[in-house]
């Protein structure tokens, strides 16, 4: 029998409901490249859940080409982008944003989450104009890539300090479900729309086969976005797929009901490891945990189960990192637990 | 009732043994990124299709992204593109070459086809180096833009020019499948991988919900491909589903098949119209075709089907397209002979 | 002794007043990067001449630079140039402007020279948005790359047509000093500055040993462009050298005596080689002229002369192209005279 | 009177030989854009002098254009920099490295330089293939911006490194001048071109108007340079002024008599402070100089120089930088050192 995956929340393909849609549309006519009915509904239902029907809304692939895109459109050719050292696009995305002119101006953080301190921080240390970067835009991601969340009021102030210094402010929220039905979270969907310029409803890391909802709340970023995504060969000639898969996670809070079982799994698992003393590599109340285990307990542990070895803390420990989806199954959670209490 | 529409090839969603395939293989536990088991399998079953076991084959979501990803990754940045004047990279991708930094030189031609002779008059009129660019690919289309196909004999005179003149052979096949499967055509699958650099086979514009496979046949160019994909934000988290697909185009020649339908339903048009008396701005021989109508008979038909008025001709006669698909209802096409047999 | 050229405006160092100057400031000392008192008062005096004293003035180094700072710093990704087929940045600039992102629509012109009807044919086939891209800055050259120049009435054409249609008009002024000081000219460089966005100075074709002055007439382009100048590695830490040399050129006209002689020159050899009964490629009244002589002819002019052949006409004849310059030497220029009557 | 400047090296014109120069050939008629007599015999001596008659060598205009230049060609789109944190295309190029597409990987150092170790944490922390960057250019200064240098040892072990693991070497030179004069330097010219795949030597901060002489010494990168340089805007059509400039600085030598000039007046100013028992940010050898003296002692040298307050060290002291030249004058060094003796 195969080892079960905790590896990431893209293991399997999609929740039923979505291929259910997609059998009972498949033979309907609609127009290309978006302009099909689906995605005009999914928009609409999106811009009343945020609470911003002025909001323009816009589905792409993944969350890469959302950065990308998102970045590359919004900035001239000399502005620069302020993340976290351990943001997504800093990190992992191939030098994606550079690719595209733009240098990150990246800032060391304890938990992966930004305040406006760091930001004061680097412009502080980028006066020497025009011979450094204007910086223009501040990405966040929430849930962060090390599973950590904004509260309310830290988006808030974030939001405030960006405003006071015209610089946009933008959240990656592919694991944005994930965070607002975190046990800890105190924000709603509609705060994350006012507080923002730009953010996007992660898909791919949520049920769907792939997608990210572009929200773009400032009415001086709304236009021609659209050739943006065409240029960067991110339009869907069968843009239905990315209408129809939101249309069905945002019906009746599937959205969220997917993203509250990640969340419930991994703190049921987070808990085993508690109860049996096992401390963590940072506190997290989403779908990623990062329990500090000696080489012995990760070896058994890895005979029925897939996951990363995160961070090497000493010659007898290292942190592993486990991930839950909407699709993690109960059972084998369970199985999980077991072993755990038997470490 | 909705008129039925002849616009495009990517009016529906996608060929059932795909959604089957999906559902079947929904919660099995892959690796993300394209290192899922569907995609190797796709592969293998590519290279042997294509009958070069060392092609590198990659898949992606479409056909401006394919066109971005494999002209941005071969070229430095002082070389260039010849094209078509219909060439799809030059018309309608809002500049998506241009924007990864590379001029496409286009000539004009009759038929959308390039030969050796429209390149020769490119390099001839380059010959002011350093000031001018370096040409380095010939990008084609096959079917061309406007229907048409080109012959063995004329790809492999292409194929020789290019290798003589060191410039790369790129084959942009959105509508391969409808190339190859035109009653006019002569040419293998085979032919097409030995006579190219690079080539696409699209699925997109034939019965797949997205994707299109990119096989590299040049070694010189078989490297580093998938940084790429992933800088470009074109690297799908779910893979799968892109290997899923082109597997099930592949076993049994489905992907031919579907090809075959769409031109059989083109062809019957063409030939109700050519028993009217109909002539055509251009003999196409695949699932375009682009009658010269009067305006009344142009509006008749609008009654009930959906179609684009392709070019005027004078003041009473405008070509229409009409596109056939996968897809396309035979009795609907029935339903149209009949309308234009009353004409 | 060496031959004399008539190759280009281009081949000796500078005005002796530039030298001078140079010698004169040399021990001054100066802030770096464009911040020196001479390229202020510099600025000063070209903004007295144009006629707006709220015009931003840059100074930097080339024609293709200046092309690619203005249109990269003006355009948005997905904004494009149109440009006539003869146009410096669609022939002879390595694709820079493609290399910062933006495609040029080229457009057929007999004269070098683009109005209302051409760009509007660009327009017109560019409808289908978001698959083409915007079109947004119309790119001219005066005097253009085959000697012609554009009168007041074209110009005023140009600029009103482009204001209705939201478009930028950008001049390259390399050769301005030939078209403004051409017998043929009714237009003045207040003119210019008042029907353009953005235009261009140019010295280094006229007398100087570098630089062209950039001078940005519409307030909504009037920001930030110091940044990209730094970023595209235009800004010299030594900007007095641009500075003194525009002082130089604009004190006292001479910027257009020297365009003036360099023009006079050329006329003086266009009416010798009239008298002769030789025809022209086209007629033009600044420093380059196209006469079309037989081959023998040709082999007879290039025993002492330099120059290039241009075009060929049939198998007996080729169009060659003669430039001269502020320094062409008249005593030369009395030589070749001599010649022509003797061919 | 005028307070004399410490500020940078480049406040002055250019030292006479080269004005002399320029007035001398003023006249002759030369080829354009790089293509002078000047330019060839510039560039034979200096691959003579760096003991390599197989380097390519091209003039440009500045630094920054150097840089950027010699990174974007040798770079394939998804390659990377790794440069020290005080590296200059890091800080101080309004991300001119970026803007070619390119992502640069910083590290914090003790004092500009770095080793291989350096290197090897980045590579470390890149493991994540192909998600992450392959890094492939590693980007020195000598001397760095904070005024160390290089010893022959160290670039060797860089270089060893660099070869073992297939990457490039690049040294910014814009003050190499001065690392080699340098009484701490043990490196010669030869060592250095023998040492790196791609280096430039400085004329711009080093009595030049403005030019760098750009070495590529590995044989695999020595080809169509030139069609980079004229696609970034760098080609100057009157190239004969950055020949004549280097012909005269290599010419006995002259090129490395000023830098010594420049070291020895710093080092005069730094005994000075030394012997009045202040200390300094950093030890340094060559033009650059960072002393930390009190406010009131800061006020005092400002009454007569100007100079950068470099970083604030406490609430009472702060480091200032000195930079010395090839035109510093003597006597306003003696001046500078008497008030330093009284404070």
């Amino acid at each position: 029998m195969k080892k079960y995956s905790f590896k990431n929340d893209y293991a399997e393909g999609c929740h039923p409901n979505i291929l259910a849609a997609l059998s009972q549309t498949n033979l309907v006519q609609q127009n290309g490249y978006g302009e099909d009915e689906y995605s005009a509904e999914a928009k609409r239902l999106i811009q009343k859940k945020i609470n911003n029907v002025d909001a323009s809304v816009y589905f792409v692939s993944g969350g890469t080409q959302a950065n990308l895109l998102v970045i590359s459109s919004v900035l001239r050719p000399y502005e620069s982008v302020i993340a976290a050292e351990t943001g997504h696009i800093f990190t992992n995305e191939t030098g994606a944003i550079e690719a595209t002119g733009h240098k990150i101006h990246s800032v060391p953080t304890a938990d992966g989450k930004l305040t406006p301190a760091h930001i004061q921080s680097v412009l502080d240390n980028h006066a020497n104009k025009p011979h450094q970067l204007k910086q223009k835009l501040v990405y966040i991601s929430n849930s962060t890539e090390i599973g950590t969340i904004y509260s309310r009021k830290e988006l808030q102030e974030l939001s405030d300090y960006c405003k006071d210094h015209q610089l946009y402010l933008f959240m990656d929220g592919a694991r944005l479900g994930h965070a607002l039905t975190s046990e800890a979270n105190d924000m709603s969907l509609e705060d994350v729309s006012a507080l923002t310029d730009i953010f996007y409803l992660g898909g791919t890391k949520n049920g769907a086969l792939l997608g990210e909802a572009i929200a773009i709340n400032n009415p001086k970023l709304q236009y021609d976005f659209d050739y943006n995504i065409k240029q960067k060969g991110a339009l869907l000639a069968k843009g239905r797929i990315l209408g129809i898969q939101f249309l069905e996670l945002m019906k009746d809070d599937l959205y969220f009901d997917l993203a509250r079982h990640a969340n419930t799994q991994a703190m049921r698992i987070k808990a085993a490891f508690r109860e049996n003393g096992i401390t963590f590599l940072s506190e997290t109340y989403t779908n990623q945990i990062f329990p500090i285990l000696t080489n012995s307990q990760i070896e058994k542990l890895q005979r029925d189960f897939d996951f990363y070895i995160w961070q090497k803390i000493d010659e007898t420990h290292s942190a592993i990192r486990l991930i839950t989806s909407w699709s993690t199954n109960s059972d084998r959670v369970n199985e999980l637990i077991h072993q755990i209490k038997s470490l």
